[in-house]
């Protein structure tokens, strides 16, 4: 049981204008507060990119999830629209002020058959790794991701040491998908009963293993001297999301007809693979490894 | 048999740039241009709307699939980018010329669940409809799709009175999909050898039924006084298109958890659900009525 107090929570969704699902939970949690409303702890909604959402897109000028860089926050010359929201949100969650949230929840979407994702945040601490403990004991089909450090540093979550961020798919971007709606809608909820029940000393994890899929290495697709895709994933590989991917076995799939191999040392576990705003990223996907973390109540 | 005897065959992929998969189609054959030759008739690919398909959207100013109507094409004071494609569409695929295409097939994919659909062109004659019919002879999975004659004179394939278009999905906007891919350019070859065969009176369509989805009605999303949604679609019918759907039964879940159900008099069998392209159009789902068109060799 963590010894963290939490006085403020934020949740955050439609941080990219396109991922639908969180920005629509905002909205709803917006005209009943009293969903997410718990007795001790204040609970703060936001939309993150509202022009993005008005107009469909990921993002007006930038991707909003790159602007928290603390260099970024502090340069008065960065002049987009998404780099003036990233200095709002920042002084809204209250990075600079004396009453910062102490815990964020950003909601994601993605178009690869991530299930039911938690995306841990910049750093570790017991209050986070107790939590998707939890989570994963009371629903087991939960994956637990994590970021390289470097990538972490430029994320909306990185703003507070407590964060995490639920990534669901496979989604379209720009769909409402009712049913990954209700698990995340349902996911919040346990996630704020149980920071609730902590905070009134009332919860017990058990110490023990928590699964982690640590990301490990980007992979781009192979592109010609124009930058133009030569390949696509290879179908038996495509919506296999977290599962093992070992030396020699078919990634890609050239549009000559050249099975492109997993040429690594060993086993891995792709995670976004083939994710529509990738592409522009130079990611086809994302390897991670499979570790364990002993967890200690 | 039909007695028309082809002698251009246009495919045309990414007319919205974000369909990749048929965009990618059109690359790859533009590369490999022998996969869609065939000795009886000349093949011309295309690809929609390359400005587009560059940053990734659907459109740049207009949806290209909509500036089709003959008084648009015809008019000099229609400016955005897509008036002028459709205008250079319009040329190549020559309209005005003395060679025009005798045949389109334009490649589409949606975010809704509709597997392998063709859909008809503007009007039906005999060639299409052999087509269709031995299409699903070969592979009973593919559905037919009609669209009402309005909708029809706007789109790309209006150029021609033998068109078919390839709706597939569910693909998000901006996937290359490889399963889909493949099934697709495998759909095109079975086409263009029919096609083939018929030039050459080497194919036999036997007389039969062909079940066609007729649009009916477009329904679009409970929505508040400034336009925002209240509902989403209803888990139960989320990517069930082409499945029945009888009155009484569930259609939209509001936010408030109000089940909104389906208040027509007949059974309908809904197509396009939740289409990430259609919320700006206003459209939730397009319901369709199933028929049969007796078909005779």
């Amino acid at each position: 049981m963590s010894n963290t107090k939490l006085s403020r929570v934020a949740i955050v969704g439609g941080t990219h204008g396109n991922e639908l699902t969180g920005a629509y939970l905002i909205k709803k949690f917006e005209h009943f507060p009293a969903l997410v409303k718990r007795p001790t702890f204040e609970t703060l909604t936001l939309l993150g990119n509202p022009r993005a959402f008005k107009i469909g897109t990921r993002y007006v000028e930038r991707d909003l999830n790159r602007c928290f860089l603390a260099t970024d926050l502090n340069n008065p010359h960065l002049s987009t629209y998404e780099d003036h929201r990233a200095k709002e949100i920042s002084q809204i969650l209250g990075r600079e002020e004396n009453n910062p949230v102490d815990f964020i929840i950003d909601l994601h979407s993605t178009t690869s058959n991530m299930g039911l994702t938690v995306i841990l945040g910049q750093e570790e601490n017991p209050l986070v790794l107790e939590l998707v403990a939890y989570l994963t004991s009371v629903n087991p089909s939960v994956k637990i991701f994590r970021w390289s450090h470097t990538q972490n540093n430029s994320f909306l979550r990185s703003l507070c040491p407590q964060a995490i961020a639920i990534e669901v798919g496979a989604i379209s971007h720009g769909v409402l998908h009712p049913g990954y709606f209700e698990q995340t809608e349902k996911l919040i909820y346990t996630i704020l009963d149980f920071l609730d029940k902590n905070n009134q000393r009332k919860i017990q994890v058990d110490s023990g293993k928590i699964t982690i899929y640590q990301a490990k290495k980007l992979v781009d697709y192979p592109r010609d001297e124009n930058g133009e895709l030569t390949a696509m994933i290879h179908p038996q590989l495509m919506s296999q999301d977290y599962q093992a991917l070992k030396p020699g076995e078919p990634m890609f799939l050239s549009f000559d007809g050249e099975v492109i191999t997993y040429q690594g040392e060993s086993t891995v576990f792709p995670t976004f693979i083939g994710e529509a705003s990738y592409y522009e990223k130079g990611i086809a996907m994302c390897l991670t490894t499979k570790q364990e973390i002993v967890f200690e109540s």
